[in-house]
Order: structure tokens, then sequence, then C-alpha cells
């Protein structure tokens, strides 16, 4: 066993995943799934995601690691709140989508004998529930770690977590990581949510234009079904280094607009060769 | 069997899928292949998509059913050059991505003799070649079929075709068909391809940071890996629809960026929600 007991706070898609991860892969003694929801908590029980649950955070008290599955604004006084609970030697992370925030948020009050790295498992979808969660979310999906305050030994111990999660973990600063997301999540994001509000009303036969598309469009746009509360809190914990990705698309778009409104098509065809090697390499 | 001679013109994604659904349904009693590749003429028959194959057009005499699947702005020029083969009652279809310029030339030369009922089934991906066809590609996908030189007996067949194929045809007619895939197919097309292009150049540890992108940029940008010249067949035939769409994601897109950019979230979470009720839908 690496870990003797895991707290989960949050058990949504992510939090339940990694619950039902741990216990597949046998990696902890006991596994508790701490909540705001009754319901959703009885959810988790339900699908065997955790062993048990509560709605009483002290009840993190002697979890060896814990992860909290929660929107990034609420991760600092989460930890504030529970640092009565922890022991020698927890190790407590996050699956946060940003990360600046979060440690300028801890370092203000965090001491040095608590071991936070941050996380962030690129794994997911627009599904948000613990109905969807599954066993094998994590199986060759990046997962970002952001060292804080911690030991060789304490990250060498959360990476092999992750490794056995079938996650391949990177290391990273917390700067380089937000950049990095900006552009390869939230910028997709955002143009993903102006693309679908492009048709909306726009109709055939009494039908949104949409329930005649392919899967071109539905790929295209699927992330766009994110919830919104949780993306506001990414954008507004990100908005500069978003701010750098906006103006590169906007950039992009007017080329490739302008290329189209004026009938340029040698330019066009640039454009699209461009985009097919740089695809191809995915 | 529903024809005795079935022609397939062109054989990559779309033609070789057909010939295989057309196989494996026992739709016909014998399915050629027509191209100007040797090579991928006999990929196909290696894949038994097709029972023969030829270089020679000439081979689609007696065929009750050619299918066309090539560029769409070669579709009346070959049609043309097909005509003295054509028996009575074959019917010729397409599969070309936009319909209008189409018909316009066909409108041009084409007997009442013949019946040309253009096609377009809304399955595909960005891998175009023959290795990627599939029989079961149009299961549960959209056919538009687009009347004009017609009967209500050919069309009830071609219909009962595509059905058989898997896929649920709507007849619809030219103008509202290049309306619809501006929409649904083509703007999406655009827009993946400027969000590519964004990234390109943007590096992390020697890498294109989209070599650390999870599956929602994967799906957000898959199709800007179709054949450019495909594309600019497809846009220079449709252009005038298209920018109808391109002044709607246009608005949107600046929606979006001037609420990020003037931090202006009460904005933001109402443009995040539109999406997220509008993608919900899907």
């Amino acid at each position: 066993m690496l870990f003797k007991k895991i707290a989960i706070i949050g058990v949504g898609l992510i939090g339940g995943s990694i619950g039902l991860a741990v216990k597949k892969r046998k990696l902890a003694d006991r596994v508790i799934g701490i909540g705001r929801s009754e319901l959703s908590l009885q959810k988790a029980l339900k699908k065997k995601a955790v062993d048990e649950i509560s709605l009483d955070k002290s009840k993190v008290k002697n979890a060896d690691l814990i992860i909290l599955a929660a929107p990034v604004h609420k991760i600092p006084p989460l930890i504030k709140e529970l640092l009565p609970y922890f022991k020698k030697g927890t190790i407590i992370t996050d699956v946060g989508s940003t990360k600046q925030e979060i440690i300028e948020g801890l370092d203000k009050f965090l001491s040095p004998g608590v071991s936070f790295i941050g996380g962030h498992p690129l794994a997911g979808s627009e599904k948000n529930s613990v109905e969807f969660a599954n066993a094998d979310l994590f199986e060759k999906s990046i997962c970002f770690l952001v060292p804080f305050k911690s030991t060789q030994k304490t990250l060498k111990k959360l990476k092999k977590f992750w490794e056995k999660l079938g996650a391949c973990p990177i290391v990273i600063s917390a700067e380089e990581h937000d950049f990095l997301v900006a552009g390869i999540s939230h910028l997709p994001h955002i143009v993903a949510v102006a693309l679908v509000n492009s048709l909306a009303g726009v109709n055939w036969r009494g039908k949104n234009i949409t329930e005649f598309a392919g899967q071109g469009w539905k790929d295209t746009t699927r992330i766009s079904g994110g919830l919104p509360e949780i993306w506001m809190d990414i954008f507004s914990s990100n908005a500069d280094k978003l701010k750098i990705f906006v103006k590169k698309f906007d950039k992009q778009w007017k080329d490739i607009r302008d290329s189209l409104l004026k009938k340029d098509f040698k330019k066009l065809k640039i454009i699209l060769e461009k985009a097919q090697r740089k695809s191809s390499d995915f």
C-alpha cells in the first residue's frame, strides 16, 4: 500500500475517478470522500469510488494523502481550514486547473512543516458528476505536478501515486503551468464557446441547424458544455496568461477571415497547409 | 439486389467505405472502382472495397448507379465526359460537400434523360485514404440528397440505397444545403484551423506546447487536419454562404474576447451559460 488513508474532498468526475483508480489498483487501505452534498457523496459511495463518506471536513484527520478536488479559488481557504487536522508527513495536493493563484494564496499562511504539491491531471470531460467517473480516466494522460512546500521524498511519492494511476507526471513551475494550460486548454474552451454561440438561433425546418451536424461539429464544440462556474473560476485565476493566447488567436482568426472575405484563395491555401502540417504532429 | 452494377469514381475514404458497405449489405452484384491512381485502386481492391478496378472511365458503362467521389469543381466536367456511357435509367450521384456550384454547372449541358441527384453523407474524417474506409462509416449519419434531374422513382431508389447503408437521408434544396453546411461544417473547420495556427511555434522544453495537451484540444482541432486542396475546393464553391457564418462567429469571438480582456466576468458568465445550454442540446 502506498498510503494508509486517502481523503478526497469533492467527489465529482475527477475526485470520484481518483477514488475508483486507487481502489482498483489497491493504493490505499481506506479512501474517505468528503463533500458538501449528501446526494453526491451517496452516489460516490454507491459507485464504490470511496469506502466511507462524510460532510465533516475534520475527517481528513490521520490521512496521509489529502486530495482537494475543488474550484481553484476555494483551495487556499480550504487548506487553511484543514490545517489543524494535518499530521506530520501528510501530503496535500489538488487537481485545480490553474496553479499560481493557489500558490500565492498558500504562501501567505502555510507553515514549512506542511507538504503541498499542486496537481493537475489533464483528464476529464464536460461531464462533471461522479456518475461519469471511471477507474481508468488517467491512463496515458499527463498530470502536472507543481512542487511548493515539498521535499524530494514527498514529491517522489506523489509522482509514484500518479504513475500508478496510469498517468505521466510532469514536474513544472506554477507560472509555466498556467502559461501552458492557457494555450492548450483555456483558449480552445473560449473558441468552442464562441463557435457554439454563433449558431444559436439559426434554424432550419424548425430545428437548430446543429441538430443536422456530423461528428466534426460535435468534437469541435464538445468542451463548451463545461460548467460555467468552474470555467469562470479558471478564467479569473488565469486572465493575464490567457490574454497572450487570445491575441494570438485573434490574429489567426483575422487572417483566415480576411482571406475568405476577400476571396484571396492563395493566402487561404497557405493558412490551411500550415494547420494541416501542424495538426499531423498531434 | 438493389443494383446490378455500381461504379464508384474515386475510392478514398468515402468511396471506399461506400464500396465496403455495399458489399457487406449485398446491395449490388458488382462494384467497380475507377480512379486516376493505380496505387489507390490497388489498395481498394486489396481491402475488398470493390470487385474490380480500372483507370479507364468508360468502364462506368452499364452501371445502374454511378457515384462520383471527386472534388466539387470536378463533378460537372466529369459528368460531361461520362455522358456517352450512361444507359437509360442510370442514376448519377456524388458525395461532394457543396451542391449549388455542381447543379449550376450541370444545368448548362445535362439532358432531361439523365438522372442526377446530388448526395452528401455527413461522415468521414480528416483521414482521407482508403486505408481508413469502413463498412459502417455511414451508420446513423445524415446523408443530404439534392434532387436535380430525377423522378420520384429514382429519388426513392437512392434514398433506399442510403438507408440500407445505415444513413438517414434528408431531401433538401441545393441552396438550403449549402447554407446549412456553411454553418455546421465549414465554419468549425476554419475556426479549428485558426486555433491550431495560434499555437504553432509556441514551445516549452523544446516541444510545441500542444504535445502536452489533453483530449479537449485534440477533439477541438481534429478536423483541421483535412486535406487543404479538398477544403479550398469547398470554400471557393461556398464563399458567399460561409461569409454569413464568418460574420456570426466574428461577433461572438469579439464578445468573449472583450469580456476577457476587460475582465468583465459578469458578461463572460452570461456567454458561458449560453454556450452550455446550447451544447447540452446536442
